[in-house]
């Protein structure tokens, strides 16, 4: 590739995904909408929510991609464990945010905003913080590291009040062709493609519906013009198979 | 808790997940039918189809959980490398594994059983194979790693056939309340119910819907009584915190 690929990871911290019984919505969204910024997700982790595991991952993975995203923990109860892990994880003092302070004041009615609703103005001290024009409760950034909302409606306003802070690469092109045909018949097909477009990731999803064995062929680069060649080869050996199976 | 937690990481080998193109659908059964065993998935991981990546990552987790799944990346295309990256993170030769040949030789009419095709039998040496009912092309089990497929009406089949391979632990019993009050009215008593009953683990999952904020209260423990008794000061505390909204 000719530009450096910028890189992200994202910690989805919560025991509710990992035991089944509420299913991630998050991943999805960032996976795509970091790429039409020409940021590749390149790991994603769900992790539990206790405080050892977070620091040590948060640790790992800030120094190995260059952006960091957390989705969960931010809310106001004894759970919510994000912020204070994220400042030990930076060695940075918790703080209560003057400016996530004010912007709690100005959303409860007198009286309302009680101790624990103060948490949530809780980040390390030097954080920059992240509108949440939904609940008003901030999200923030420290350094290559995101802190945002579980809830996929909150998350996904916090990302985009604070995606003008990212800078990305060339964006990775896409393109896919659908085959009902089963992979065992494609593979030497691909293989011969992938390796005359070394530029070009192909990958091949299979699925299983309805009794047919097909795949999802998909296409990804970041040079558009060998990306469009690779693909018109693939659907040529895709429709070439299908005629060969028809007369078969 | 009395016993040692039996721990399960899963790797969901596939850049279309971190795309956002596919959603994985494999986390959720797995943490749910797991748990019914007794061993608790305490991490997942997705990971893209690069072979130096997945080798290292197997090789991390196979030294910290207990048991590790892999989903994806044993079909019959090039971009399904899961079976020669498990074989070099075990430092084990990468095999055609016999008894998985005699199944595919039995399965396709004379002739289909192509080169690509074949690659499905390949095994790390000494692997034992998981049987798949579907679509036959089998996973396989090494030391404590479990290979199965990335399709989730195979993998779910896969794991039916393997299961009886796992010992779990005591099983985490789990209740839950959901309360259609925000959490910033809740916090301070749960917390204080925590406190209590330190071996339950009560998490808070705040929901956003129909303009109701409300959240999820979920309480996990080993101990089915205490569980029950925690249980009841939850339901108590919300019954008596919306009474209270109500007269407010």
């Amino acid at each position: 590739m000719p530009d450096k690929t910028v890189t992200a990871c994202l910690l989805i911290i919560g025991n509710e995904i990992l035991s089944g019984r509420t299913r991630d919505a998050n991943l999805a969204f960032l996976g795509d909408n970091l790429n039409r910024l020409g940021i590749r997700l390149t790991e994603a982790r769900v992790i539990p929510d206790e405080a050892e595991v977070i620091v040590a991952t948060i640790n790992d993975v800030r120094a190995r991609f260059d952006y960091v995203f957390t989705t969960g923990g931010i809310g106001p109860t004894h759970d919510d464990i994000t912020a204070e892990c994220v400042a030990r994880a930076f060695g940075l003092p918790l703080i209560q945010n003057p400016e996530a302070r004010a912007i709690l004041e100005a959303h409860y009615p007198p009286g309302d905003l009680n101790e624990a609703r103060l948490r949530m103005a809780n980040t390390p001290e030097g954080a920059t913080l992240i509108e949440n024009p939904i609940s008003r409760a901030p999200g923030f950034q420290i350094g290559n590291v995101f802190v945002l909302a579980g809830i996929p409606s909150v998350m996904q306003a916090m990302f985009a009040s604070s995606s003008h802070r990212l800078t990305g690469g060339k964006r990775l092109l896409s393109a896919s062709v659908t085959a009902a045909l089963p992979e065992g018949l494609m593979a030497a097909g691909l293989k011969a493609i992938q390796k005359r477009y070394p530029e070009v990731e192909i990958g091949s999803y299979p699925f299983h519906r309805m009794g047919v064995y097909g795949a999802r062929l998909v296409l990804r680069s970041v040079d558009e013009a060998r990306l469009a060649a690779a693909r018109a080869e693939v659907r040529e050996l895709v429709e070439q198979l299908a005629k060969d199976a028809k007369n078969a």
